[in-house]
C-alpha cells in the first residue's frame, strides 16, 4: 500500500488530538495539521486541508475528537455538544455534506448508545474512533470490489487517464492489475488550483510501482487524439440517482473529450439515495483568489477577478457507466443497485 | 494602448543589443531579457521569454543585431553570416518555423539590397530595424481589421472567452468595442504551464479598462454550462488552408465544449499557405519537466514523468469561422481569402 493509503495517514485520532495529512504540501514536504478540538477538524475540512476520502475520515475523528472535548459535561450537555459537532463537522463543506452527514451522524448514534451504557467521554472517544477505523475498512472492502470490476473494464496494459485523486478506488485498482500481472500506465491531469492529480495521485501511482504521466489540464484532449487512451475514470463526489456526476472541476470536460474521440468514460463509487436528482446538488465556490495566484506566488495583476467553482456536472450521456461493488450499472438504471 | 502593447515592450533593437520583455515573468516582474547576438534572441524565443506576435518581431530584431555583430565582415562572408542568423532565427521554435522564416526572409531582403546600395554592417541595422517596425505597422494595420470583424460577431456587453494570449487582436478588439460604447466582458483560462492566459490576456484587458475574470484550465465547459458566455475566440499559430488551426494546447478542448454548448467559436488571423493540409504541420513538444512544477516549485514525486505538447489541432468542424482582415471565411472556404 502507498504511503496516502494508510489509515494513520490520512485522519487519525490519538490522545485528545487530531492528526491530518496535508495534502495541500504533499509529496513536496510531509506534514500533519494537528487539530485540538472539533473546530479546528470542521475548518482543517474547509480549508482543503484533506479531500477525496479524507473529509469523512476526518468529521469521524473530529467526532471521536469531541467526545473527548466533552468528557467533563453531564449528559444532557454532552448530547448538546455532540450534536453541535455532527452539525458543524457534516457542513464543513457544503458540495458534499450529505456524505459526511452519514458519518457524523453514524458517530452520533455510537456516542448515545455508549452514553445509555454509562460509558464516560473519554471512552466514548475511543469507541467512536474504533467504529471509524470499522468503517474504513467496509469501505476499503466496497472499494476492492470496485477496483476489481474497473480493472476488468480497462484491457491489459492499458492506458488510463484519471482526474483528481480518487483514492481508494486507485489503491484497489493497482491492486487488482497488480494481481493480473500488471502493467497499467496513467496519464494524470494535474488538477488545478491544488494539483491534486500531480501531487496526489501520480505520486500514489509512482510510490505503488507504476507508470505515471503528469500533463497540465489544457491538454486531455490532445492527448486523446494523439496518443492511445483505453479509458478516461474518475471517483465521483455524487452520483445523483438520475446518472449526473459531481466530481472535482475539470471532469465534465474530459468525458466531453473522451466522448468525442469514443474514449469510455465510467465513473465509481455508489449511487447516492440522498440526491434523486442534479437538482438536489450545490457547487460549491471557493476564494477566488486561489486561481489568481500559483504556490501561493500571484500570476496576474490586482484587479483581475477569478472564479473558483470546485466541482462540476457530467450529464448521464457522457458516461459509459457506474462503476460500483456489486458491478457496472447504466447511468440510467441506477435505483437497480438497491433492489 | 496597454503596456504589452507597445513596440517597445515587445522586443527592441537598439544599439547592439535587443531587448525583451520576459513574458515568462510579467506582471508580477518587468524584466527585460537583453540579447548580445542573435544567437541569443534565439536561445530567448526557444526558451519562450516572449510568444504570440513576440517571436516574429524579437526575430526581426535578432536580423538587425546579425547585421551589427558581421559590420566588419566581408561581402561574401556577411552575407553567409546573415544567411546563418536567418535559418537560426527561423528554426527558434518548430511549430511555427514558416511564420519565422517570413520574417527572416524579409530582412535578410532588406540586406542583400542594402549591401548592393554600398551600406556599411552597422547602417544595415538600422535599415532591417526601420523594416520590422514597417512591417509591425502594416501587421497592426491588418489586425485593426480583424479586430472590427470580430467585434461585430460578439454582442454589445458580451462574453468572450478566450484562450491564451493573442496580443494584437485582443488590443485591436478592445478598441473596436470601445467605439462602440464598450462593456465586453473576458473570461480567460489561465493557461498552464506559462499562465499567459491570466499573466497577459487578463493583464492587458484589466490594463485597458475592461472586466477580466481568470479561471484555470479544466473550468471552460462548467463555465459554458453554468453563466453566459456568447463566444469563444483564440489566435492561431498557423491556420492550415484545410481549416485545421494549430494554437495554444488547450484550444482544442475549449472548441469542443463550446460546440456541445452551441457557442461559435471563431479563431483570428491569416490562412497559411505555406500550410495546405494539416498533415505539413508539426506538434511542438517541450521539456517534460515543466508540466511537473509551477513556479519553478516541483509538485509531485521524483520519477513521475511529464509530457508537453506545445499546441494543439482543432478540427475545421469546431469552428465557426476564421476572422481575418478581409472579413469572416468559413473553414472549407479559406482559398476564397487569396482570390
Amino acid at each position: 500500500m502507498g504511503f496516502l493509503l494508510r489509515y494513520e495517514n490520512v485522519a487519525w485520532y490519538e490522545n485528545g488530538r487530531v492528526r491530518i495529512l496535508d495534502r495541500r504540501i504533499y509529496p513536496v514536504g510531509v506534514e500533519f495539521v494537528v487539530c485540538e478540538s472539533y473546530v479546528d477538524v470542521a475548518a482543517a475540512i474547509g480549508d482543503m486541508v484533506t479531500q477525496s476520502g479524507g473529509p469523512p475520515t476526518a468529521a469521524g475523528m473530529g467526532m471521536a475528537l469531541a467526545a473527548y472535548e466533552g468528557r467533563d459535561l453531564g449528559e444532557r450537555d454532552f448530547l448538546a455538544h455532540m450534536e453541535g459537532a455532527a452539525y458543524a463537522l457534516a457542513h464543513a463543506r457544503p458540495t458534499t455534506a450529505a456524505n459526511m452527514a452519514v458519518i457524523t451522524a453514524r458517530s452520533l448514534g455510537v456516542a448515545k448508545a455508549a452514553l445509555e451504557a454509562g460509558e464516560s467521554g473519554a471512552a466514548i472517544a475511543d469507541l467512536i474512533f474504533e467504529d471509524v477505523i470499522d468503517r474504513l475498512n467496509a469501505h476499503y472492502a466496497r472499494y476492492e470490489s470496485i477496483g476489481r470490476h474497473l480493472c476488468g473494464l480497462i484491457p491489459k496494459n492499458g492506458i488510463v487517464m484519471t482526474q483528481c485523486y480518487g483514492e481508494t478506488v486507485l489503491g484497489m485498482l493497482l491492486r487488482a492489475d497488480r494481481a493480473r500481472g500488471g502493467g497499467l500506465r496513467f496519464i494524470c491531469p494535474e488538477t488545478r488550483p491544488y494539483y491534486q492529480g500531480a501531487r496526489l495521485t501520480a505520486s500514489l501511482i509512482h510510490d505503488m510501482g507504476y507508470d505515471a504521466t503528469v500533463i497540465t489540464d489544457n491538454m486531455p484532449a490532445h492527448i486523446m487524439a494523439r496518443r492511445g487512451v483505453d479509458i478516461f475514470t474518475s471517483a465521483a463526489d455524487i452520483i445523483c440517482m438520475d446518472g449526473h456526476i459531481i466530481n472535482k472541476i475539470g471532469t465534465f470536460q474530459i468525458a466531453l473529450a473522451a466522448k468525442y474521440h469514443e474514449i469510455p468514460y465510467f465513473a465509481t463509487g455508489t449511487p447516492n439515495r440522498h440526491h434523486p436528482t442534479i437538482s438536489t446538488t450545490h457547487i460549491e465556490e471557493r476564494y477566488p483568489a486561489l486561481v489568481l495566484e500559483s504556490m501561493g506566488r500571484p500570476h496576474t495583476l490586482p484587479g483581475v477577478k477569478g472564479y473558483y467553482p470546485a466541482f462540476d456536472t457530467t450529464p448521464p450521456a457522457l458516461c459509459a457507466g457506474i462503476v460500483t461493488d456489486k458491478g457496472v450499472f447504466q447511468t440510467n438504471e441506477l435505483d437497480k443497485y438497491y433492489s
